[in-house]
């Protein structure tokens, strides 16, 4: 949906020979993910590689040899664009994220989830910008700006949330998932907030009201993303609810449904808010109402659908991250000094494992002081995985950089060619490397559960019609909560002890008692005229 | 997916502010389909108004606010984009149209359908462009060359399959659905083939061998492009039978699907083929084969998500055309003539529904002619019905016509802007006018037969799982065939009786020998190890 700017590209189609090198690079990359997919598909059983690093290798296999072709002039048949990525591939990935994520997971840990990715990230961008201004101090890179140093932890401390997904499993390690992808999702709209600020504030005259500025600027910002996000799902629950929409037509809803995620995250943007946070809040609010108030069909069409264009976006981009690293023009600033880049990405990981570390840990600590019961702590080796299933660094990193380093649509001063070139290393190396160890990590240090094991190799596909029907009894099962063996004492004592159970309690009755009734919900879909309504509790899907 | 072509656009995002207008623009497009929907949810029960109406008139009010806001100096917010349309709105269409028509009825009116598509446009296209010549040159319009009339022939004569589509039932008529509707897809390959070949050839010294080599070019386009759609689709088939998607993930099935899909409607692109008749063909075949191989999920999230993304891309169109037509600057230029604008409308109007009506009456009389029985003869109130649901003209008329009188990119000439601005008078009128009287009517020329109408208003929705179930049976019942009366004679007697049901038999036997137990299909699902596969028979949706 190009519009207005579909205009300024350059005329092609079926009339006019004119662009005919954009129908031939959009064919190729369809090709290529079709590839990807199928080989994907091939390798599922292997437990080193996902599809992640396949794509990022088809696209470096793909850039080497169109390097190859062109006569190593230019693997130019695309250029890294912020736009396509944030405008059109990050959302459906967030969206379907906070459409198909475990509710109950998510907010039980809420306060932890908002500690990592919050405080987290502003210690592990304090600590990335101090070793990147002391350690690249040394070497003469070329840097001068003050600004560029921290734009630097903010751009590094900025996770890949996209590869965490493809990594972890929901069935076999909820918790682990629920964290680092929570954390994931909430460090995106800190990163960004803190690039923006570093780019909009007087960082030279630093004092205590600029500091308080911004940290109330991140509390305004979470907090307007946050309610746009609920307000345009409760939006599209009631409209769906009180028009019987499922009386006409199913294409309507899925229609409705995917415009007004879109939408929410377009207004955010427009707003100048956090898209990411503001369309995760929306799936959310989408999966718990609007999904109930919808036929059969069309729970099933948008379940898969939004998981399949998340899917595709996904693969994209690591494609596209992989053909754009071979840029031949980036590269040959560095050329008469490898091992300075080298050097500057070695400490640039280091940094980046150092600033994780240096925040996994004690918020691990302080996190377990407040748990009651044993199996609700962060184990040691959870810890381990948090702080290494949190090291990689994605396309958030890349769009960041080329912000941070690209004058005028182009990379042409020294030190900035030398900057991206690092960036892209880091994050090929941490994606494929650390990526490829994740795996094997991961099954060695927090070996999942029996039981959980064998339900997971009922259902390997994690949206299969079983894994479905788990996840619907797993989300929304509220009947189910009560045989982990909370007591229903006073609710002044309770408070004290557990206060995420407490809150969950009232919003329980508050749901039930004005939420549900108004927007729909599970055991709230509206009687459709005319409709074949099945009984949702004996056919789920 | 804009790849290369993204990287040209203005930058904006998360980040920068400086193009943040197109962001607002994507946003009101956005909540202008969403009304466009629960307008069109609310006016449902209405004879008279369709979606394709409603988004016009919501489009052309959008187009004046903004004109009133901006005190008449622009509704600028977006330019009608060729690419826009033919890259990313025409291909779903048309592949969901594949994928839901009806087969069997398809291919029974085959011949009909090529004469109506390939002749019939033929037809038309030289009487308007006799008329244009005629009556065109008496006023002083300005065009002076040949081409240009005969470029309005061709730009005349693609009829709107989008509009016929929202206005006539696949259930309630269905040999007026496949005749009008199929036709449109023909006309539309064929009126881009005219228009190509007038752009391109020698039209002064025309003779003998320019007639032949434009006919041959013709064939081979309508030859390749089948070959490509077909090949296209039986690889996916074959691919997800063969590796068994279904027993890891419903999404990879989903995904390939749909990136297969518009691949062959890029590649059809890319060698200069007719992208229309590709991806038609495409969907056939994916509904006759790759459809049956996939998980039900996957199925049912097949049908409605293709449904739902055509249902988008053809508001969105009309929203497009409303919002576009109030652009000021074109009528700028007719302000000092408008009586002269309205003579020109007018003409076109005529020599359009004479040149339809050279055609529908003499070729239905032909092809009834060929046929034996008095219910498969196409009747006078059938024949007034085709002519009449073909007049409407839109997008693609619309994007030729762009194509023809725009010069780099401005319409600032005098005798194109006139040219623009017919066209969307004629556009305009004949979808509100004509469209708004079609409803009405088809129901008195051609009252559905009362076991239909009845099935139809029990699911008035042509995608809920009731008529979802009917159409499952109409289109691949192979079984069922048997009931409308033909004997089995000998093959020589009944290739002279009656061809089309004779190839039909041999196709079928081919079909379910070869085709079938290779590419899968209805009946030929394959065994997926380790999946919960159900009796496709027992569960049609």
């Amino acid at each position: 949906m190009g519009i207005s700017l579909a205009a300024e590209i350059a005329k092609y189609g079926v009339l006019s020979t004119s662009d005919h090198t954009s129908v031939a690079s959009i064919c190729l990359f369809a090709t290529l993910l079709c590839a990807c997919i199928v080989i994907g598909h091939l390798l599922e059983e292997n437990r080193w590689v996902n599809e992640s690093i396949t794509a990022l290798l088809i696209g470096l296999l793909t850039g080497f040899i169109i390097l190859l072709t062109t006569q190593w002039k230019s693997s130019h048949i695309l250029v890294f664009s912020e736009d396509l990525f944030f405008i059109y591939l990050l959302p459906p990935i967030i969206f379907n994220a906070g459409f198909q994520v475990k509710k109950k997971q998510f907010f039980r840990n809420f306060m932890t989830i908002m500690l990592f990715g919050a405080v987290g990230t502003l210690i592990s961008f304090s600590i990335i910008s101090l070793g990147a201004i002391t350690l690249l101090g040394k070497i003469n890179i070329g840097l001068t700006d003050i600004g560029d140093y921290l734009a630097l932890g903010a751009i590094f401390s900025a996770t890949d949330s996209v590869c965490t997904l493809q990594v972890l499993n929901q069935d076999e390690t909820p918790l682990l998932y629920s964290l680092v992808f929570g954390e994931g999702v909430v460090n995106d709209a800190t990163s960004v907030v803190l690039f923006n600020a570093i780019q909009h504030f007087d960082l030279v005259n630093i004092d205590f009201t600029i500091i308080l500025h911004f940290a109330a600027n991140f509390l305004y910002l979470f907090f307007t993303s946050t309610v746009l996000g609920v307000g345009t799902g409760l939006l599209s629950a009631f409209v769906i609810k009180n028009l019987y929409f499922g009386r006409h037509s199913t294409d309507r809803e899925v229609s409705l449904m995917m415009l007004m995620a879109y939408l929410s995250y377009l207004l955010a943007e427009l707003f100048y808010l956090s898209g990411i946070l503001t369309v995760f809040f929306c799936g959310i609010v989408m999966s718990h109402y609007t999904w109930h108030n919808v036929t059969e069909s069309s729970r099933i069409t948008t379940k898969h659908t939004f998981a399949a264009l998340s899917f595709i976006a996904e693969i994209f981009i690591f494609l596209y991250v992989g053909m754009d690293a071979l840029d031949i023009e980036k590269w040959r600033f560095i050329r008469d000094s490898p091992g300075k880049s080298v050097a500057i990405s070695s400490i640039i990981l280091g940094t980046v494992m150092v600033g994780r570390a240096a925040f996994v840990f004690p918020l691990s600590f302080l996190s377990n002081l407040s748990k009651k019961y044993d199996h609700e702590k962060i184990s040691f080796n959870q810890q381990i995985t948090i702080w290494w299933a949190g090291l990689m660094r994605g396309a958030v990193s890349m769009a960041l950089a080329y912000n941070q380093f690209t004058t005028s649509g182009h990379t042409d001063i020294h030190e900035n060619a030398v900057m991206i070139t690092s960036t892209i290393t880091v994050v090929l190396f941490s994606t494929v490397v650390f990526g490829l160890l994740t795996k094997p990590l991961i099954s060695y240090l927090v070996p999942p559960q029996q039981g959980l094991k064998h339900m997971s190799s009922l259902c390997s596909d994690s949206v299969s019609p079983k894994s479905f029907l788990a996840a619907l009894l797993g989300n929304n099962g509220h009947e189910g909560e009560e045989t982990h063996g909370v007591p229903q004492p006073t609710s002044l004592r309770m408070l004290v002890t557990s206060p995420t159970r407490t809150v969950h309690y009232y919003w329980r009755k508050f749901d039930d008692a004005i939420m549900r009734p108004m927007f729909g919900g599970r055991g709230f879909v509206p009687f459709v005229p005319g409709s074949p309504t099945e009984e949702p509790s004996v056919h789920p899907f």
